[in-house]
C-alpha cells in the first residue's frame, strides 16, 4: 500500500555541518535552530535544503464513542467547525495567513451535513467511526480506504512541489481515540493516556477513563498497529497516519501537532520506525499524555507554550522556526566570506 | 532622566479576557499565545492590541575586561560583525528578512574603526570601556551618555509608530559585565551568573570567574543599579537600559532577548520594577546565568531552543508567536458569529 521509506542522506552529515560550523556564530550558538537545518538537509538529501510550499491538511471526522459523553462538546461541533475553517475563522485559518502556508480541510468521515464549498476536500469514509466501546470504530477495508485516501493527497502534493506538510485534526471525541491508540501501542497505563481534552472536569474526566477502561476490555494487548487503528482510530487519524507515511516516503518533512497528531505518527512509527527521521516535532500539548508520547518517540518538542488546541495549530506556530533555522543555513555570511575572526585567533 | 512608566490599563482585563474566552476554541487551548494577548492588551490600554513597526535596535561596544581573555574571541570581532551587520550577512540580518522586522544597528562605543555606512546609527560613547578590574569602566557622565542615547533612539522610534521592540548586542566580553551586574543586582554567587559566553572551555570559565571574583572585589556588594551599571556594565547594555525604560514609558512591548539584554532589563528593573509589564521574555539562552537571571524576574521565556548567540536572535525567532497572539485575538471569528456550540451545549 506504501512506499519504502528512503533512508535520509547521513552521508552529508559532515559537509552540512561544516556549512553549519563556518557561519559567522560561536559555533553552536543557535542550538536547536542548527539542529533542524542538520536534520532537513538530510532527510532531503541536499546540502541546500528548502522549506517549499508548506502545506497543512486538517482531516475532520466523528467519531462513534463521542455519544458516551467523552468530550464537553457536542458531536456537531466537528461539522460546525469545518465550516468555520472553510469560512477562513478558525485559529488555523489565522495562522495559515500569518505565516503564509497553504491550508487544505479534508472531510475524512464527518456525521453531519457539510456546507457546499469548493475547497472542501470531499474524502468521506462513512458519517463518523462506530461506538468503538460495542465494537470495532472501523472495519477493515473502511481502514484501508482512509489510508490511501491520506496517501494520494500527500502524494498529489509532492507532485506539485510540497517538501513540508503540517496534519490537523478536527474531531469531538478524538482526543478518546488518541489515547487508545497510545495505550495499545506503547503499552502505558490507560490512565497515562486520557486527558480532558477540550476541557473535561475532574468528574468528566473519570468518565472519560472508565468508559475508555471499559473499551479497551474488549481487545487483547498484543494487536498489530494496523489492527490497533482499525478497532480505536478514527477516519482522521487514519487519513493522517497515510498522509505521513506518504511524505516520508516522498521525503517530505512532517511537523507534528499534538497528542491527536501524534497519535496518529506514533501508530505510522511502529508500521516504519523510520519515519521520524522526517519529523520535527513542534511542541508539547497541554493533553495529559502527550508528553509521555514524546518521550516514549524520544522526541525533543520546538515549543511547550500550553497549548491544547489541535487543528494542526501546534505546528503552524512552529513553521516559522523551522523557517529561522533552513534561512540561516541558507543566508548567513561564512566566516570567511564575512572577514569575521574565528574563536582562537588573535 | 526618563518618563515615569505608566500602569498597565488591568481594568480592562475582564473585557479583553472575554474577547478571548469567545473565539471558536476551548476556553484556554491557546495557552501561553492568550496570555501574551492579554497582557499586550493592557500594556496598549487597549482592546485592539497591534504589533505595529517591529524595530531590533542592536547594540554593539567593546569592554575593557575583554583583554583579560575573558572570550575566546579577540576584540576586533565587534567591528568585524558590526559589518558584517552592516552587510546584512549575520544571524540578525538573515531573521530580520524573514521575519520582516526592522533593523538598526547602533554603534554605542565600538574601539575599532567602522566602515562608512549610511545605515550605521553611530551613538559611540568612547571607544570601549576600561577594564573594570582596575577601575569603573565607565564614568558617570559617560553613562548617563549612554542611557540618554539609547533613551532618545527609542523615543523618536516611538515617535514614529513603533510599538515593539527588541534589543540585541554585540560585544566581545559582555558576557562577563552582564555577570557582574547580576551578581551585584540579584546577590545570587558569581559562579551562579558566570558562563562559557561564546563557548570557553572548562580552564576558561574557571579563568574568566577568577577574573571576575578579583574585580568583584573591589566594590561594596550594595550600590545602588545605576553604579554598577557605572562599576561593570557596558555602553551597549547602559545604552539598552535607557532604550528599554523609554520603550515601557511610552507603552512599548519589550521582546527580551538573553543572557545580556536581561542584565540590561535587570538593571532597569530594579530602577523601576514596573517594567516588567511591558516586557515579553523570547527565550531562554544556554548562557549559564540565563536561567536563574529569568527566575529571579519571574519571567517565563516562550522558547528554550538552546541559542546562545546574542543580536537579539532569541527575541527575533519569538516575534512570529507574538504575533499569533495578536493575530488570534484580531482575527479569529466567536462562538456566535460562526455559529459554534459552545462546552455543555447540546
Amino acid at each position: 500500500m506504501f512506499d519504502p521509506i528512503p533512508t535520509p542522506a547521513y552521508e552529508l552529515k559532515q559537509k552540512v555541518q561544516a556549512v553549519i560550523d563556518q557561519k559567522t556564530k560561536p559555533i553552536g550558538a543557535l542550538g536547536r535552530l542548527e539542529e533542524c537545518a542538520l536534520q532537513i538537509a538530510m532527510m532531503q538529501a541536499t546540502t541546500r535544503p528548502t522549506i517549499a510550499s508548506p502545506t497543512w491538511l486538517v482531516f475532520a471526522a466523528d467519531h462513534g464513542i463521542s455519544r458516551r459523553g467523552v468530550s464537553p462538546y457536542p458531536s456537531e461541533v466537528t461539522a460546525q467547525m469545518v465550516a468555520n475553517f472553510l469560512a477562513g475563522g478558525a485559529a488555523i485559518n489565522v495562522f495559515a495567513r500569518l505565516h503564509n502556508f497553504d491550508l487544505k480541510v479534508v472531510d475524512a468521515g464527518v456525521a453531519a451535513p457539510l456546507p457546499e464549498h469548493p475547497e472542501l476536500v470531499r474524502r468521506a469514509v462513512a458519517p463518523g467511526t462506530r461506538d468503538f466501546l460495542e465494537q470495532a470504530a472501523m472495519d477493515e477495508s473502511q481502514r484501508d480506504q482512509a489510508l490511501t485516501r491520506g496517501r494520494d493527497l500527500v502524494r498529489d502534493l509532492l507532485a506539485q512541489g510540497v517538501n513540508t506538510f503540517g496534519f490537523g485534526e478536527m474531531g469531538i471525541g478524538n482526543s478518546s481515540s488518541a489515547a487508545m491508540l497510545m495505550h495499545f501501542l506503547t503499552g502505558l497505563d490507560l490512565e497515562v493516556c486520557v486527558g480532558r481534552g477540550t476541557g473535561l472536569t475532574d468528574e468528566g474526566l473519570a468518565r472519560k477513563t472508565a468508559i475508555l477502561q471499559e473499551a479497551a476490555a474488549r481487545c487483547f494487548d498484543d494487536m498489530e498497529p494496523l489492527e490497533v487503528l482499525r478497532q480505536y482510530g478514527g477516519f482522521e487519524i487514519a487519513m493522517m497516519v497515510g498522509a505521513m507515511l506518504a511524505a516520508a516516503a516522498g521525503r517530505g518533512l512532517i511537523v507534528v501537532d499534538g497528542f491527536i497528531a501524534s497519535a496518529a505518527l506514533l501508530t505510522a512509527a511502529k508500521m516504519e520506525p523510520c519515519i521520524l527521521s522526517y519529523c520535527l516535532f513542534a511542541h508539547c500539548s497541554q493533553e495529559r499524555g502527550h508528553r509521555a508520547m514524546l518521550d516514549y518517540l524520544r522526541a525533543k518538542p520546538l515549543l511547550q507554550l500550553d497549548m491544547r488546541l489541535g487543528e494542526g495549530t501546534g505546528a503552524a506556530v512552529a513553521l516559522p522556526l523551522i523557517r529561522s533555522a533552513v534561512a540561516f543555513y541558507q543566508d548567513m555570511a561564512s566566516f570567511d566570506g564575512a572577514g569575521v575572526s574565528q574563536a582562537g585567533e588573535s
